[in-house]
């Protein structure tokens, strides 16, 4: 047997133990790892040591580097998560409905975990104890694929949750780690629709769409964000600057940042000059159509690319529109359906945009930034999903979760 | 431009429109389509008659031709589901949650349509209309795929369908039906990520696992029913008599029709019997396991196969065990995660049973044949999800539904 069936079938056999474990004993599974990291980080430290000398040996850049490293205090901070999530609300087991039919039978529908997850990810460490932990807590079990230049570092940390694991009343089985991290494993796993019921691909677009194009799993896709700011004529000159700013320059590199910044052109003709030069003064690059040009001296013109791509630099393409309807074809054509925003005064344009534009959080005068499960008040995050089926934008712990219903009768049979 | 692109690509400037209409007009749109399905009966059945020859020139076989064939009273059938679609209530635009965050951003989660929806079915004309409205009943637009066998009667429907449109407010484009059944096309549809939200096939075993297997669109799946009924030690005979005879009986070509009879040692000695003697009067031919032939006489051997089949024909397999965990581990091996029962006295089996099998319906004393939207008292089906995504079990019009999150502030920014 492959390495990938044996532990897929473990997985699959604790998953069914753990889908009837009560909070407190999930609870206290997750205490004992978050103590069991800090007990055991010399040999972590040391694990992942490997790592990065072997990363540092192949010439692999810095910020892969950096990804990669572990250290005291991004082990503390794991452990700390770990406890925060004890805190949250178990939503397996809750009743989501509940009815009584004409004929007598009651029907609850209730949560459930989803069964066996599977994640493949790139080459952070913290994603094998975040994966771990999330699953743990919603009763699933998870089979890890990670990077193969993080494989001391992974082996470590499953190592230190199985031992951890052994003292309580979870199945140790419940985390599995692929050690053979071939093209060929990950291939197959695709296709794994016997023992595993999500597959989550965790990294960049690249991987995220090889998962979604290779997939006979269902897959749980947290995609790019090609995200707009459109200011309306009757936008407030003073907001509109600080959001604009905010949401481009206060994280560049990560997917609810605004990459477009399409304008209402009264606003343009009286504010869009002075806008440009604060963007300016924040270092970001702007690029323009040639409405825009017409407002901002020495814009670099846009092309069609421009429109679709998602820079994750300080770079921000401007587009002048004669009204919202011609913003919102705009987004639906080029947006990625992660976050838009609309800055304006007018309810109506609220209403044209809130109905129309097809995107899972839209925003009136705030940030795109607030994307995110913590900002949502979620208190954990699984991604943001930019798909439509099962669960769209920030992905609290129900997400990791399914439903069945319970139908409870007393003799009840089906007539003609 | 291929066929396909074309249609896809009206069918999604369609759903931008529909996403914004009202129910008022949704509903006006259906009872438009149900008095056209009326008056333009007579054509409708010259282009099914089509169809009709040429299966029998074919010598395509009679079940097939039954499930072809239309006549006054089906129409008449499809025209009076429109109507009692319009009286369903509109998911579309309900807030499903709504809370306000510590820096003051309103956030609302609200229902949408998915979009576009792709559905690819056997020779059943009657899908056409029903999976059409079901569509427009949610504001999602539809691509239909159905069978060759099928080609003259889909496209007069579609044709009635869109010259009733057209005196609506709902665009005509809403509803695209390919003309290209070739199985290239089918395979180009899978992949049509652009385009479409969903793919839901409906037919037999092969299509779905065909649109599984081979789609990079997510797929809702509706699958196949291997279900079990377990009786317990303490069940009532005659109930559970009465269950089994139904639930195999009732309807033995259905996905919730027993399969497997799975029996508590100490029932068998007592009951088992005589409940094989109520089968066989019911025409049914039973099969079993080396414990069950210890009560039964004459019963056929059941060997693997017989475990993992679902027969769709009036055979039962029986297998008798020492206890409920017995059970539920047989079920969750062998089982499709469709629907299954427990009859029982005991709460404690109840609660065992209840946990630990993994399945989109579990019964207490009462028959599988259940599982249905209609049984469930939601007024229209889309199918029976077996998978553990977006929903599972029966599904009503949400399931054709997705969410959007509003998000509205004052000018909020995020800081560090």
């Amino acid at each position: 047997m492959s390495e990938l069936i044996e532990k897929a079938a473990k997985a699959k056999a604790a998953a069914s133990q753990l889908s009837s474990k009560t909070t407190l004993q999930k609870n206290e599974a997750l205490k004992t790892i978050a103590d069991q990291l800090t007990n055991e980080m010399a040999y972590i430290l040391r694990e992942n040591e490997k790592d990065i000398d072997a990363a540092k040996e192949k010439g692999i850049g810095q910020s892969l580097i950096d990804r990669l490293m572990l250290n005291e205090g991004r082990i503390v901070e794991m452990a700390e998560a770990l406890i925060q999530l004890t805190a949250l609300p178990d939503p397996i087991g809750d009743t989501l409905e509940s009815w009584e039919r004409p004929n007598g039978l009651a029907i609850q529908k209730v949560r459930v975990p989803l069964g066996v997850v599977g994640m493949i990810y790139e080459a952070r460490p913290n994603v094998t104890v975040d994966a771990s932990s999330l699953c743990l807590k919603t009763g699933n079990a998870v089979l890890l694929r990670g990077s193969s230049s993080a494989l001391h570092s992974n082996q470590a940390l499953v190592n230190v949750i199985h031992r951890a694991l052994e003292g309580t009343e979870l199945p140790a089985d419940a985390v599995q780690l692929l050690e053979d991290v071939s093209r060929e494993t990950a291939s197959d796993m695709f296709r794994l629709n016997d023992y595993l019921d999500v597959l989550i691909p965790r990294g960049g677009k690249r991987l995220i769409q090889t998962v979604v194009q290779n997939a006979s799993v269902p897959v749980l896709e947290t995609g790019a964000g090609n995200c707009h700011i459109f200011i309306d004529q009757s936008a407030k000159p003073g907001m509109a600057a600080e959001i604009t700013v905010n949401a481009k320059t206060q994280r560049p590199s990560v997917c609810n940042a605004a990459e477009k910044l399409i304008v209402h052109e009264a606003w343009a003709k009286r504010h869009l000059a002075e806008l440009a030069v604060k963007l300016r003064d924040h270092h970001v690059e702007l690029r323009g159509d040639e409405r825009a040009t017409a407002f901002v001296p020495d814009l670099i013109p846009a092309d069609g690319d421009d429109w679709e791509t998602e820079y994750l630099d300080k770079i921000l393409a401007i587009k002048v529109v004669a009204n919202v309807h011609e913003a919102v074809r705009h987004i639906n054509r080029y947006g990625t359906k992660h976050s838009e925003a609309i800055l304006t005064e007018s309810e109506e344009s609220v209403s044209a945009f809130f109905q129309t534009v097809d995107a899972a959080v839209l925003y009136h005068n705030a940030s795109t930034r607030f994307t995110d499960g913590f900002e949502f008040g979620f208190g954990a995050e699984i991604g943001i999903s930019t798909q439509k089926l099962h669960a769209r934008g920030p992905m609290g712990l129900p997400a990791l979760t399914s439903t069945k219903y319970t139908v409870c009768g007393e003799g009840q049979i089906k007539g003609v």
